[in-house]
């Protein structure tokens, strides 16, 4: 669950709601039809029929991801390092079946099964460059719904304005008229600055804390396997954190 | 047949119609003339004359290309490498006669020829290295375009305003001659963000995912060449997947 | 104490307070709250909730961080170097205590335990690797809300001029309606080019400092763990700076 | 003779002169001196004096170049490589002074100079180097000018507004003073969308044609150099082409 | 002197004023104000307080450097090389005195000393790294209140316009109050596009110029280390120029 992700949603929808005074106003079926359709329809031409369907569940990522602590990671992998001090890399064969990232369990497999480091590192790192790839996938399918969506809103606005200005027989209808037209841009720029574009900014930090979360594996699955010592397992694990972060750091050196 | 792009399409041009009420309204040939000739002419002087016509031909690629299955590719692979280590490598040579991609033929090719690894690497990474810049100059065609468009789109609106601003004799006529200086800008934005933008991210799209089918490719055919277990191949092979889509995934870890 | 952001914000804010003439016609809370309270929504979507919380402490450092001067570094690091030359490298151990600087303490506390130097290199460059990546995270926390507010001040124009147009009934009123309207995009510029985008470009440039100032901390940490001679560490930092800066620098070459 | 820029330009232009109805309306004196002069004014500040001179050199070739042919340059290279397969690398020493290229000439000289490889691969690249850097000043000047003139078309138009907005006592001047406003506005945007911005790209174009070209003859001396068959050579230059347009490929794969 | 920075400022500023007929007009002292208060402020908060003040010295160096010319500096290094060949390279010592570029003479002393040629390569390359840095600041400098004085020329319009709307009784102050609201946007624009930005332009091709004149440095210091013979020093450096610039070319190839 992401709390900021709802309750900043929340927020915004509700203070603009608040600024509109009378919502109803603002709503305008067609209007909505040719924002939302014709973004969608883009978004269609731009992108693979699959793509899009599994966008719905990358956009709900945003909001129900629970963020996994680094902390506990580099628990996790230091675990591993004592017991494969103490018991022999064998015995990561049964521990790495509690683990629950398919990451961890792949690269642990490899290092038990005696494969040389750098085939090891060669697979997990080219894993990682395509998860990557597939990460800014999804980060640039919304960020070009936010660029489609205020497009969509012009051309909703400027065939509002065609519309008015070749039929200004009734002064009292251009303004009601020019308000309807300028509902497209409105719907294009909230649709693009509240549930695209920041949604775009999480997921790209979703896919940030990711990849430092597998260099992290990386690092200390190649430790593991050159026998390194548990404690410097966690040194070379803890400076990929803010200092005032690491497990070591008794200071509170604020946020940096 | 690409189904998103033709169904985006229709969607999108459909749902701008309705909105025009009546579409008839919005036809202006001299408008029209100046955005789509004005964005023709500034193409043509952008590009060679063989290029521009060249990319009718790349323009429809985005609505009839069918996707090859990223499947199939590592299974006709791994069959390579099966008949490689059951028969030896000149095995392929008349295996190699039924793949229609010239790619993978030319490759392997140059394995059963006995060429050095190296080369091979060194040839076929060229072949993509240019194969990506001419993507890349498809890509950027529409690209330039979409941008053309909204500025030919302009042009038209000032030509149009300024004829109307210079001739205020009868008010009545003012409303219809802004409405159709409007329009220009209409046609640009259209033209811009229906018919060229997302057809550039189509074939940018387009592009990555023959670009990694030609990486995963090259991987194989090296695999090969060095006599790998088909195995192992396919294992090599199955990281440049999202996990849900690797063969060996049993869990529908969704789209990621 | 950053005398430059205190008095480049005094100043800035007093200028557009005077040409407001009467402010209070520029007070409007429900405009302010549309602004603010959007922009602040959008950024929770975009960044997690401790991430927000602790860019405040992030935002303070544009006001009081003092600059640390490169020439005390080099200063400090010669020192090292001559503490290392005469007395051993042992001899560091205590010296470091007194460093407040805990990535200095902590590179030269590796080279007393004589640690690898390619090991060495390793460790702290990575440490500033992820440095540089958490300092890139608040410049672009704050960049986005320079492009965030100015959005929606754009909503809530958008939203203002709907509400007016919807009701032209009293002409007297079309005016001031569209003065509270235009609010918001005021509010909106002011947010970005006072208090957003510049600070983060100071927070870039601070940060750029500090990554020269690591810089120079490993190069010297380097130079005294192979032994050089401390005129020699002193000659290789002092490229670091611009020639008008240098320690051995006479001539008043200018800027630069 | 580039066809499709003199085509391009022509076609532009007379579609924008046919919108324009009674061009003389268009025409501004003033307006004009103000968006050129001032484009030319901010080109003076921004580049060096030789520089400005030197474009215009530059500038005819958009329109000038007849682009040498891919095809035609393999099948010099694949002669200089049978003669020297033939009658050793000497004899190039006079087929070379047919060659109207200096860089194929200089390069073919090195290699009959007897110059190690490196040497020569290393003092073509660097020239290539510099080349490159020398067409992206050229293209980023007219870029530049492409930026520019809207940006004194814009200043040109504010001039104007404000002197209208401050003498508003005839109403029937109004409508001409707005008009004769926006033209600079207008001939900024023509300037920039016909004449500046296309002409960029076709010269960025070139560039990347030369570039290739130049990469070509690199790997076609190297292989003569080192004694390689004729038929390899070709082989090793035909990847640089689109599979559609290479000699071998006997198929019409279409543009690509 | 820079005549083409002088010569366009002069000739932009006079075609500006000329358009402006009667410039008293454009004379607004609160309207310059705030926006040349508030660049400056924003200004400060983005930049150190030393950073800003040395930019004065920065900024007047678009109007008084005087280019040094390629060839004489290619005269220098081969008159160095021809020294160090006939009389060795320590002869090179008092040759150096008379070269008033710290840059050269620190590196030939260098290699008069007899330091080894990677750690001269080094050294010098870092210096070059952190030249091309304070460039970049500088560059970024004025391109930086080249965006932030039209940003404050809308703040000022937009205050402006807030002022007028709310006080609408007297019709014919309408007009007179907007355009004093827009003047503004004038200053804004005029300083950006006549001022900032293309002095920007100016100091990063000066930055371009000298670090190419560098790199030219090092290469002739490595080659006269290694004992080449001027002639081939004179010719590894002509490569850094355009073939119509070299000495040896005789062919008026045109600007390229």
């Amino acid at each position: 669950m992401d709390i900021a992700t709802i309750v900043g949603t929340l927020v915004t929808v509700i203070l603009i709601l608040l600024a509109m005074e009378t919502p109803s106003v603002f709503w305008n079926q067609p209007s909505l039809l040719i924002v939302v359709g014709g973004t969608l329809g883009a978004t269609l031409i731009a992108n693979p029929l699959a793509g899009v369907i599994g966008m719905v569940g990358i956009y709900k990522k945003a909001f129900i991801t629970s963020k996994s602590s680094p902390h506990e990671l580099i628990e996790t992998i230091v675990g591993f390092a004592e017991t494969a001090r103490r018991e022999g890399i064998l015995a990561l064969e049964s521990a790495v079946e509690e683990a629950n990232d398919p990451f961890i369990s792949g690269g642990v497999r490899l290092a038990v099964d005696g494969t040389e480091p750098d085939l090891i590192m060669d697979i997990l790192e080219t894993e990682l460059t395509y998860m990557e790839e597939r990460h800014k996938t999804g980060v640039e399918f919304f960020s070009r719904m936010a660029t489609m969506a205020p497009a969509f809103g012009m051309i909703g606005t400027l065939v509002g304005l065609v519309l008015m200005l070749g039929n200004m027989s009734d002064p009292a209808a251009i303004g009601p008229s020019m308000a309807v037209a300028l509902l497209t841009t409105l719907y294009g720029s909230i649709m693009a600055n509240v549930f695209f574009d920041p949604i775009a900014a999480k997921l790209k930090l979703y896919s940030t804390e990711e990849i430092l979360a597998k260099k992290m594996v990386i690092e200390g699955i190649m430790a593991i396997q050159s026998g390194d010592n548990p404690r410097i397992v966690e040194h070379k694990l803890s400076v990929f954190l803010s200092p005032s972060l690491r497990p070591t750091s008794d200071d509170g050196e604020g946020g940096e």
